[in-house]
């Protein structure tokens, strides 16, 4: 059995993220996973860019599969550092630059957020949107 | 010219799809997708298949792809028929069983929908009460 | 979280699985996932087919991502049932042969086991070995 | 010839890495594998990364694949020097960080092992207590 997010609370945590993608008017494509990096529910908002729909999946992913923050990655990743490379392992699914995020209850990661769309701070913002929402579900 | 769906009426006719999927007991993963076979929405329900997730993104994709319901594909595709070997090619995306459908306006495609977690009749079923929400939309 | 079935209880299944494989005298190759299908612990008995490596991971995979054991689908994916064409969606990874089991715990599935080496009869005598042993465990 | 490790002797690797890993307490997956790449063994220890899962694998893939240690190749594959680009050829399995490593006889390499789930340097540490309990037992 995987602990996982329902659905209700994950289009609850994209409604978050779409209205502050709306609120700094950048579409986004937004997805929630489970612990394993399997979707939950994916939402493509108008005109957001057709990559975005891999990236923000592979940002939920990695959220997963890494247990950490994507934007956490880059750095290491980076030629002449101890995880450069990183990013063209795992079937490329492995996002290296920021907006996913885990999503944690009781410090055990059950879910993730990945979103794409704009530029990275965009991403972050829109994404941690979603982060915010949990937690305050999560209170 | 790529036909869409605006996200708002994607996510009305995932509504409509699960509504009938609770009402048969059999939690679905369905998809919404445009006329290029690229995502638009997509919810997995508590408890349905994991491999239902590229099943119903890949149904709503070969909606789209050869522009045809899935269902009218399983025929053709039997040993001795003329697309035997139909369900290998593009890259493992094509699904020739039952639980994709087309989404027109004015007799074009615009978008699909694609439905997996049950027997294939379930996903017909549950698939059509979207397509169904469509049509009333669209009228 | 998933929960999921320590490292050391899969190694037990796996042991029990080669003692069968051993008596039949047929090397296999013997896979045991979580519930999302993910590896835990794999080997490859000495002798044992490379082809096997992909397939018993598979047989596990697909027993998480369809919740049934792979020689349930064999019948409604042939020509002319409900789900020929099932053996190729899902990225290639669904299994249609037997040799594929959930284990469950109190109801739900918690892990799989997949095994492949042999001939079919084989396989499921040799996976069968696991899943008697999980049973035992969980008693 | 395709020169391989018993299955026995692979799990004792393992084995060796795993109380390595526990000493520094960081979960890792491992896994042994044959001259050509592919899987003897593989353990996931509870608590791993899911993405440490394909990486232990490609990392042991990459030392028989180019017959060195992984670490070896981050240098050349930075840009500027001689195999920039090498970690996104023959189909993503190159890793070029470290953790993984030759297993030899005689100057011959027979296998190979990867190990992922920390940080490089931990990675490298786990990884080695294998390849140090390989040397023993070919004393």
């Amino acid at each position: 059995m995987v602990e996982s997010i329902p659905l209700e609370t994950a289009t609850e945590l994209i409604d978050a993220a779409e209205d502050r993608a709306e609120e700094i008017d950048n579409p986004m494509v937004i997805t929630v996973a489970n612990s394993e990096g399997n979707l939950i529910a994916q939402h493509r908002m108008d005109g957001a860019w057709l990559a975005s729909v891999n990236i923000s999946r592979n940002k939920a992913y990695t959220a997963a599969a890494l247990e950490t923050s994507t934007h956490e990655l880059a750095e290491a990743s980076e030629p002449g550092n101890s995880l450069y490379g990183l990013q063209t392992t795992d079937e490329g699914r492995i996002v290296i630059f920021g907006g996913g995020y885990p999503l944690e209850r009781d410090g055990e990661i059950v879910g993730t957020i990945g979103v794409s769309g704009g530029a990275v701070s965009q991403d972050r913002d829109v994404a941690e949107a979603g982060v915010d929402r949990w937690q305050e579900l999560s209170e």
